[in-house]
């Protein structure tokens, strides 16, 4: 093949390779590179055999096969990787190609990047690339941020590569998401919210089995009608899967290790919303709730010594069908609170680097090919289009009425876990925030007091303006021996 | 005074001038220097006259006038004041002598300057200091860790200032930590601590309260009488003594805008436990809290729309006597789990950083002088002393017994703050932390499941050793329409 390549990509593990023929399935062609060379070879006599492919064994090699101006997306580790490869891109490509990193990248990488690669007189793009194996191959969530010139460039193959949404199935999940990092932000926030949403559903998965006694049975049938109304999700959908996969007659579920790993974006989310002053819990009590499952061998040490409650309960086959419907409102409204907070970290994350974010595009994004896809996105999309400055979903009258519907349920489950020793720590936290933020008055006041009177740190006052000090070791009432 | 000084002090701030003239009351000559040099002046004709300090004009002045080793103590801003103070001394100083930082460093600041003053010949020690004003100037705590060598040196000088506990009176609230940054990280944790006391007398208040509807006298009564109990601490005790503070009829506690402040350790803690990947969920808890508290104005509109629970309660004296013993139970139960955490987070990063730590004496130092000094951390040495090795505080038999006598009790406010709408947010970190430490099998087999459907990520099981993945979308039952 003479002529140029549309498209070139570098780095061919997975989510490399299954990217690069999704975008040569849509008729572009795509010139690829990996260090170790013979990955090169067996995807083009391989799965890319027949297609609009160049194999190449250099990166000087890709470059002189990519048409002008030039795209080259890297699909390789976040981390030095990637400031590597455009240390090596930079004397090759001219000013108004762009350099794409579609890896999992802490935001502030993107950030400095865009401000590097825009200094050598070439455009940056980091782009958050969510939807796993499948979703990279068949089409994935896109959250591209960077330079903004680079956008009407890439926004043709981005869009033509991405999941489609909508009742014609012609919206891309893919919009330009901000300058710089912002992309890769969004991703992280997706990825925390992932984080909130899978614990939940651990959370009620654990009521259904330990709480009311549910077989791996009964368990895929209550996955399998959540998924059919409000819940509609993929993450309850593989649920749902999860329970129907048998070893003879044993259900894998039951052999697989509670230890759950994590790759450190829920980390970050929650560091960032600790930096920003914002209260994203529920992902920091799902990270928190993956540390205390690593400690398996200290729990089972523990589990012989540490006594829960005495009081065990049974349950009829009517009160087991109430509490399945209470814990479905439950999972509901805590998840509701869950992207209400990820979308105020996200507010505040974009007003301190100056992000000129569209919430509802983020929902948007979110709508299809990512792990989080759900119907419900399209109400957090229709609530921000219709009010873009909505400072909490909780506020917007369809998510109020929601929670208020299901609040008695999910504080009856908050109770039943508390009363059956089962641990909810994400169902507790969203109940918290909550009851936190809709109440005028917390009792910080008190607080405020302490930190005055061992620190002298001062205090605001209810009923005038100002910074008061109080001298309470002098003012308090001696107290009795 | 032509004679040497033993002591020299930099930053006259009230913390700084404070512990120069406690060093002075123990016998100790001190030269003190600050950048403002009326504050020298000031102080010199003022709180110092009589006494055996040299006030100095220059940093050169105040080298010159210590005798060798020459010790010059900088209570300055953390940050990069600290980092110039040190570049200006080294020149000055020679073989031997000390440079100690008394501020409220991050530890990671302290391990490096030690490596660097080091390199430079000179000896330094990072101390955190406890106590606020007061105790700096009768006896703080003090937690200091650097360089090894700097300890016979700095020792009598410390442990004379420092407060002391005991039958006797005579034992230090003052130890050495460990190398390099240890000691300031010990610093944090207990600030971390101090986070978590405060925030769960702030949610015992609230169910006072807001709950069972006590008046601030009757607070002030609950106080005292726990301040008689387990919960013997000064937190309690000046939480009793802030409601008997009145302006005319009212009292002052009312007053007071319930938004709290915060000086940035809770959230230093919270972000170094994710990375070690230990759960300090209460830290971090309170952390969250005093965002929600600080959001005023948007709880304030939330409030007029977001709903509580429709059900209100009334109680007996009777059963607000039974509940106000509750509430003790449940405080001091997640007390326990709090300070647990804090220890399993300091083991951790001893591991992480090869800090070879005596927690037995962490527990000393913060037994007296320090904002969480409490009857309690006596029990904590003890358990430590007793086993070096102790994996987690609720293991040992006497917190073991102390939790498993308060769990109901903790289940039933947890319950009741549920019903009532009123956030407990710690109370109820501390109980799901509770109950997933002591559960051998928690839902994160579920968790792991979804990471390999949606992922690879691959898994382990419980039969046998080895990592595993499955083809879920192969194996699936195939769902019905």
């Amino acid at each position: 093949m003479s002529e140029k390549c549309d498209f070139g990509l570098i780095g061919l593990a997975v989510m490399g390779e299954n990217l690069a023929l999704n975008v040569e399935s849509r008729g572009y062609s795509v010139a690829v590179f990996n260090r170790t060379t013979e990955k090169v070879d067996d995807l083009i006599n391989g799965r890319a055999a027949g297609k609009k492919f160049v194999g190449c064994h250099s990166i000087e090699e890709l470059v002189d096969n990519l048409a002008s101006p030039k795209k080259v997306m890297l699909m390789v580790k976040a981390g030095p990787a990637v400031d590597a490869l455009i240390e090596q891109l930079i004397p090759l490509l001219s000013p108004g190609d762009v350099i794409i990193d579609g890896g999992n990248t802490h935001y502030a990488d993107t950030e400095r990047r865009t401000k590097y690669v825009e200094e050598k007189g070439l455009l940056f793009v980091g782009t958050g690339v969510s939807g796993g194996e499948e979703g990279a191959l068949k089409g994935p969530s896109m959250m591209p941020g960077g330079s903004e010139a680079a956008w009407p460039i890439v926004k043709p193959i981005f869009q033509a590569i991405a999941a489609k949404v909508g009742p014609n199935d012609d919206i891309p999940c893919c919009e330009w998401v901000g300058p710089r990092g912002a992309g890769h932000y969004v991703k992280m926030v997706h990825n925390g919210i992932e984080y909130g949403d899978m614990q939940l559903i651990c959370e009620a998965y654990q009521m259904l089995s330990a709480g009311l006694g549910l077989s791996n049975d009964e368990i895929y049938e209550v996955f399998d009608e959540w998924n059919r109304g409000e819940l509609q999700s993929y993450l309850i959908e593989i649920s749902r899967d999860i329970f129907s996969v048998k070893e003879g007659d044993d259900y894998l579920v039951d052999k697989i290790l509670d230890v759950a790993g994590a790759k450190g974006t829920g980390k970050w989310m929650s560091q960032l919303a600790l930096d920003l002053g914002v209260p994203s819990t529920l992902v920091t009590a799902a990270v928190y709730a993956r540390t205390l499952s690593a400690v398996k061998e200290a729990r089972t040490r523990a589990s012989k010594v540490l006594e829960g409650p005495t009081a065990s309960k049974t349950f009829s086959a009517d009160e087991r069908k109430q509490w399945v419907e209470k814990i479905r409102e439950a999972l509901y409204a805590s998840k509701i609170c869950s992207y209400a907070q990820g979308f105020v970290q996200l507010q505040a994350a974009a007003k301190e680097h100056d992000w000129p974010l569209n919430y509802g595009d983020c929902a948007l994004l979110w709508r299809g090919g990512c792990i989080i896809r759900a119907k419900f996105l399209d109400r957090i999309k229709e609530a921000f289009d219709e009010n873009p400055q909505l400072e909490n979903l909780l506020l917007h009258p369809f998510f109020t009425t929601a929670v208020h519907g299901g609040q008695q349920a999910w504080r009856d489950v908050v109770v039943l876990a508390t009363e059956l020793g089962l641990p909810v720590p994400a169902f507790s936290t969203a109940l918290a925030y909550y009851d936190s933020y809709r109440r005028e008055r917390l009792p910080a006041n008190l607080l405020q007091a302490q930190r005055d009177y061992f620190g002298a740190h001062t205090y605001q006052r209810v009923d005038k303006p100002g910074t008061f000090h109080t001298e309470w070791l002098e003012l308090r009432r001696t107290p009795a021996e």
